[in-house]
């Protein structure tokens, strides 16, 4: 298998946390999203991928993008260790933790939408870190809001396993630790970061372990 | 079932097509999204969504939100008809559509995210509805370059059948008509925004047609 990705972006991470949680063997492929521009940017990567984003995920000629449909595709054709729980309720609990920081926190604090405010709507850098952290710290605050009332967290976001919940969580506190965010007001989310940054899958994804980190 | 939704919310839209394409019967209970300052706001609703979104599905006494968790487990637990093929690449070829509409577009384009650029950041009316244009019109244009690179599609975004991408797709071309985006630049997406919306599945979860529309 082969990543193209970029060792500080975050989805990248996340799929780079999966494939090692899965002990799988893959060679990386740096997409600098800054440097010249944005590698992203260019032609050459627009053929992988229309939506010139990483990662993209090359496996037997196919060309996966997404980082949530490449972490569910390698759950089914990998499904050892397992990443979801077997019960359908858990896997809906699980999943949506996960959608509600890829769908509620990142997007809003991806590169192009920093640069869009920036550019197009004349924010200060100021009040655009803000804005950074606003939605980084009120989605980091709701999702601890959720486990104090579910109680199913154990070590990890659901139990003693860890699950693609978690593999969302630790790069998503990477950003948040990166800009500045407040972090004291998740103490249930730090400890677990704190559990996950103990396995080698995760310290191995970590963006300053990477081949391309500067 | 019960889904606590709102009409004109695109989450909410796409668990009703989802339902309604399983044939499930729910009762519907409104979260009105801007009266009285936002009923999701609510205390009470804060109960069964610490992140105050709609929708809620309630199953069997379990809550679920996220709408793609919630949709997957509608997969899971009611597998027919399929809202996603059974090949691990055609799986996540959907996924990835579908979160690229969950993930690049609509969360840039959510009333909480719309209210913090007109009050904490002073945009103003017109460069807030550029913001809208901007990352609908993007998002459909990146997938419409994919769908002509790949040339899967059929009658919908995959073939002859029904996925979960074509569930995501319908409720965002509302949103873009609903706020003049361009649509006239993604044509083979309109084609399959017409042919879904000739089924009754679509048809009976389109806003104007819920109890609460106003």
């Amino acid at each position: 298998m082969k990543l193209y990705n970029y060792f500080r972006s975050s989805a990248s991470f996340r799929v780079r946390i999966a494939l090692n949680l899965k002990g799988l063997a893959y060679e990386q492929v740096s997409v600098h999203l800054t440097r010249g521009g944005g590698e992203q940017l260019a032609e050459s990567f627009r053929a992988l991928n229309a939506d010139q984003l990483v990662p993209v995920l090359e496996d037997d000629g196919h060309l996966l993008t997404q980082s949530l449909a490449i972490i569910e595709y390698l759950e089914e054709t990998h499904p050892q260790p397992p990443l979801l729980p077997r019960d359908p309720v858990e896997r809906a609990y699980v999943r949506s933790l996960a959608l509600t920081i890829a769908c509620e926190i990142h997007p809003l604090n991806n590169l192009r939408v920093l640069r869009y405010l920036v550019r197009d709507l004349g924010v200060s850098d100021e009040k655009k870190d803000g804005w950074y952290r606003h939605w980084v710290e009120r989605g980091l605050a709701a999702i601890e809001a959720r486990l104090l009332a579910e109680c199913r967290q154990g070590l990890y976001l659901l139990g003693d396993d860890v699950t693609l919940a978690d593999v969302l969580l630790v790069p998503q506190i990477f950003n948040a630790q990166r800009y500045t965010c407040r972090v004291d007001h998740v103490p249930v989310l730090m400890g677990i970061f704190d559990r996950c940054m103990q396995l080698p899958a995760f310290i191995d994804a970590q963006p300053s372990k990477q081949p391309d980190s500067e």
